[in-house]
């Protein structure tokens, strides 16, 4: 493995490409307008085209991708998906859940907007994403029962059994101090790996893919969604000179459950399993290869 | 018009047998169990079973009946319609929104299991709506087309373009004092005039019902929509002894700012349009012509 922690130019240029797909994109569903109520179409805009890596919807264009589709018909579930994630960051960054009131370098939404905005700019975002999933302006050739269950995917995995459960998860487990590895991992799979999951499934879907396919992209998505959460980890302990806190102040991560040493073993064991998944595929999935190596590259 | 205020003895047995399948739907999509996180589901139960009129999901139901269809087809839809009512219940008590303790004589969400779980409930009951929309799991005979719109119907209505825009609104209405009609019928054709609309537009589509019939039933879903926000903002002014407060010690309602009489006159003339809408329907349409009547014989 190439443990440099650079990025591979030719997966550099993919990246930037397939970035600026997702933002225009964005753009054109939730354009900045004077509709009213206007304050809330700002918040809404204000968390969503926030400068991210877009690594969610970016993955989801690459399934698509390696399964030979186009990625330009995943495009309105890739903004769909990233508008989910955005919502999920507006609602954990609330007063009564993480309290944050810095989000990507800037103030969070709630900070800027105040709660009640916040709430329904969150609010907003998650259903502004089964509208443009269901909508019959977003052209797309894709026929609907797969569209159906590309909805369905994101449903189940924002829902209760996935990131909400993960949320909710955390919340109880921050309540009761002590928490063990299932039960960290529950959280992490729930919170971070399912919409990841999700994501890699719909690109699958929209590109294709057979369902051998779909079901292989699923577990690659669920492998590196949980290497991600682990390197997060990482990261944010190096950041924190090891004060053994998630950036929370959540105790409940893998360094200081398992240690430095043994974390990053885990995120390299996840994404050889992640790797592995791809195998049967061509040329094509050799984006998820490099996004893969490159997910962990950044702990070494 | 009968003005008696009493409900129709055949509307009482049609009513009580059709919330009945919609309390069994809502048992059978969300059932009490241990699946973790518990609390979470917990939540999102207390709200969505607690007792309710379900209106709208009657309304449903009887616009799928209206155009021939078998009001059973359209159970899944109607479900999610409450869950999605539901939803908006809990955050609208949040804390940080109109802080109400109390929701149908029970204490409301956050006040029995904290802020942030019942945020997430909310986020939660959001979601799950479009899960069973999306599911394949949910038995039906509809095709994907017409659940597609179906739950773009739901999104759309329930999204910053309908019930999230009204709420936003009428937050950013509070914040300035002085609201005017043309305000005010903007925050209650989006906050509450919008879903109900859904509802019977998606029951005319999963009853098969044709663009005209499906458009009609839409129209009469904004007049009694507008009415039962008018009758509401008129029933709670005569319980709070002509106070001219709302619910939420809003100042914006219908009595405020027209008047008892000129308010009541509205809601008539609002039902009056909306039975012209069911006139090209026959006997089947007896219970939404029923249900308008209802609406504001409780105001008289």
């Amino acid at each position: 493995m190439n443990h440099s922690g650079k990025l591979d130019p030719s997966l550099a240029a993919y990246l930037k490409e397939r970035v600026r797909w997702v933002d225009d994109t964005l753009e054109r569903l939730l354009p900045p307008d004077l509709r009213p109520p206007r304050r809330l179409y700002e918040a809404m805009r204000y968390s969503l085209t926030a400068p991210g890596k877009r690594i969610r919807p970016v993955l989801l264009l690459a399934a698509c991708e390696a399964v030979g589709g186009d990625a330009r018909v995943a495009l309105p579930a890739a903004a769909a998906l990233e508008m989910v994630h955005a919502y999920s960051l507006v609602h954990d960054d609330l007063p009564a859940m993480d309290d944050d009131d810095m989000r990507r370098g800037r103030p969070s939404n709630h900070t800027v907007y105040g709660e009640a905005m916040a709430i329904l700019a969150g609010d907003g975002l998650l259903t502004t994403a089964f509208e443009v999933l269901g909508s019959a302006q977003v052209e797309t050739t894709v026929d609907a029962a797969t569209r159906l269950a590309v909805l369905f995917d994101l449903a189940h995995a924002a829902g209760p059994g996935g990131m909400v459960g993960g949320q909710a998860a955390d919340i109880e487990a921050r309540g009761k101090g002590e928490v063990e590895l299932p039960e960290l991992e529950f959280i992490h799979t729930h919170k971070t790996g399912a919409l990841i999951a999700a994501g890699l499934r719909m690109g699958a879907r929209l590109g294709g893919g057979s369902e051998a396919q779909i079901e292989a992209l699923t577990r690659y998505g669920r492998h590196i969604g949980l290497a991600f959460q682990i390197a997060d980890d990482i990261l944010d302990q190096a950041g924190e000179s090891g004060e053994g806190e998630g950036p929370d102040g959540n105790q409940a991560t893998y360094p200081a459950l398992l240690g430095l040493a043994t974390s990053r073993d885990h995120a390299d064991a996840l994404v050889e399993r992640a790797l592995m998944e791809l195998e049967p595929f061509g040329t094509e999935a050799a984006p998820l290869r490099s996004l893969a190596r490159y997910i962990v590259d950044r702990t070494h």
